[in-house]
Order: structure tokens, then C-alpha cells, then sequence
């Protein structure tokens, strides 16, 4: 079993509001050193190992998890924990 | 200037709708070897530099970041590199 974690990020340059939301509460609520916040998404799969799971993430990421028009994606795949 | 990154999980135990539904469309596209999906949130600030870094990070994801009834966080410190 695998755990693979996904980040999708907007790419640079793409107008991120809610990060921006995120900025200007921060400087309300008394932290005015943040500069810049930008808001991405964090996905967790558990999967069947499988020779070419790469390549299979690579695939989840372009026609679902990832907008590749607007967001970039990295991911990272390890063994998982038994829990 | 320093980036943080932010990662924001549901708590183990705590329903996620949206990961059920990733999981379910990714069965539908043909992916059924993945067992669990789970999203959360990946936050990144760039912000001024400052002994209390980390105290005030963590300060920041009590209040506004994450919600820690039903969400875990854990984040990072680390230099940012100038673009």
C-alpha cells in the first residue's frame, strides 16, 4: 500500500482571492508581517502499489485533481503507514 | 523573508465528503486502485523575518488557518528564495 500526497497550487501569476482573504484577516488580526498568502489544495490517497503508479498519479492529476490551465501539481509517492 | 508552508488535514475520524468524492470519480475514470482520498489545505506565506516566527505561526493557524475541533495543522519554516 501507498501513500501518495498531491499539491495543487495556482500558478504564478493566477489571482488567488481567497489568499488574499487570508492575508488581509491575518494583518487584522495583528500579524501585518505576512506578505503574501497563497491557497492551495493538499490530497491524501491511499492506493495498491502498483509498477507504474506514477505514471497513474500523473493521470489523476491532469483529468481531475488538478486544473492544469490555471494550476500546477507535484506530488510525492511513499510507503505507507500501517495504522 | 521567510516562507512557512501550512498544511491543514481533517482530523482523523472526522467525515470528508469532498475526498469520498474524489475517491468516487476517480473509480469512475478508471482508477480503482485508490482506497482513501482525503483533501485539506496547503497554505503558503511570505512573510519578514522574526525571532518568534514559529510562535507566531502557530498563533496564526489557531485563529484563523485551521479550525481545531475538527482540523489538524502542522507547518514549516524556511528561507525564501528571492525571485
Amino acid at each position: 500500500m501507498k501513500k501518495v500526497t498531491v499539491h495543487v497550487t495556482l500558478k504564478q501569476g493566477v489571482l488567488d482571492p481567497q489568499g488574499k482573504a487570508i492575508q488581509t484577516s491575518l494583518h487584522s488580526l495583528g500579524f501585518p508581517e505576512v506578505e503574501e498568502a497563497r491557497v492551495g489544495k493538499y490530497i491524501e490517497l491511499h492506493m495498491e502499489d502498483d509498477a507504474d503508479i506514477e505514471a497513474r498519479v500523473k493521470a489523476m492529476c491532469d483529468k481531475l485533481l488538478a486544473n492544469p490551465v490555471i494550476e500546477d501539481y507535484r506530488f510525492n509517492v511513499e510507503e505507507a503507514v500501517q495504522s
